[in-house]
């Protein structure tokens, strides 16, 4: 690939640059408008990405179409974030760290998914809750093996209550009957009581 | 009050017999169709119920009024089940006893609030719940008054901990992906784990 000064590009390789500055515009004007505001029209969305309303179109056919692309980029950046994470080492300490990045996804998430709710299927919400999943399972199963977490309870309910319990503690806060503050470790001394074995 | 015989009421007292009896038999076969169908209609009922469509609306107003007469009805017997449980000694038992009367209400009232969904404004079904949380409450405080219970979480994320648990694995149960076989203990075990002071 050849590299050129800035300004000085093919006039075809420069619209592209073009095109695709407009569409992470559009896409971070659309989580910020959507999060302020779940009814926020695409005109909104166009004027605070510095964009006409031609050119948002030109890049989403509608407002459902949009949504779903901010949705999926901000399920790309959580996996992303979740992939990087040390997951090796005592399980106990490996499921705070999930759980403290989890956490802070699903809190920056609710927002987004509260005003998405109506535009995405539910089927796409489950299936992009399939690879956190999978790597909840495979914590507990390693904590299992080493004979730290309980193996009394199937390995399917317990990722379910891994699940639940986080988004239960999103509704508390939510209601106003939970403070934010120290909330990832309340829910995981609440994972760490449920997944220890019985004997323990 | 005079009891008479059978067939030998003064007109007005076997009329108002008359009504409590249609009234009884439009809710069972209410329930009967919403449980089997959500969205049985007001014929189907009718027919169910062995009265007419102007004796059903003479007594319900609306498909509306009718479901919301079904759920309180369910919420009033569910009250009366719960309130009937010996709730008193061991704390570790008289939780198993809690979730295995509040699971069998819940895998009953299922499939009718399914149909109730869309026609119960959830700030009732909110209300519908605040007595059974209050009692989950009122044993949690026990258990922890007896040290069986931890106290280094706020009460109301233990409760919430509760209803989440046991909603989750209804959801489990509905997908396949747990059997109805021992959710109860299933449920208790889970949340005996994670009631239990850290430190044991």
């Amino acid at each position: 690939m050849v590299t050129t000064p800035a300004g000085t590009e093919p006039p075809g390789q420069a619209k592209r640059a073009d095109a695709r500055r407009n569409i992470t515009a559009i896409l971070d004007a659309a989580q910020q408008c959507l999060v302020a505001d779940p009814e926020a029209n695409i005109s909104e969305i166009a004027k605070a990405a510095g964009v006409g309303r031609v050119t948002l179109y030109g890049h989403f056919a509608s407002r459902a179409e949009l949504i779903n692309a901010v949705f999926a980029r901000a399920v790309a950046d959580s996996e992303r974030v979740l992939d990087d994470l040390d997951l090796d080492g005592d399980p106990h300490a490996a499921l705070g760290r999930l759980v403290a990045a989890s956490w802070r996804i699903i809190d920056e998430f609710r927002a987004l998914l509260r005003a998405a709710h109506n535009y995405i299927p539910a089927e796409r919400i489950r299936v992009a809750h399939d690879r956190p999943m999978r790597r909840v399972q495979r914590l507990l199963e390693r904590g299992r093996v080493a004979g730290v977490f309980r193996d009394d309870l199937p390995i399917s309910w317990m990722v379910a209550v891994y699940h639940s319990v986080i988004h239960s503690a999103a509704t508390e806060i939510a209601a106003g009957r939970l403070s934010d503050n120290g909330a990832a470790d309340l829910i995981t001394a609440t994972l760490l009581g449920a997944y220890a074995p019985p004997s323990s």
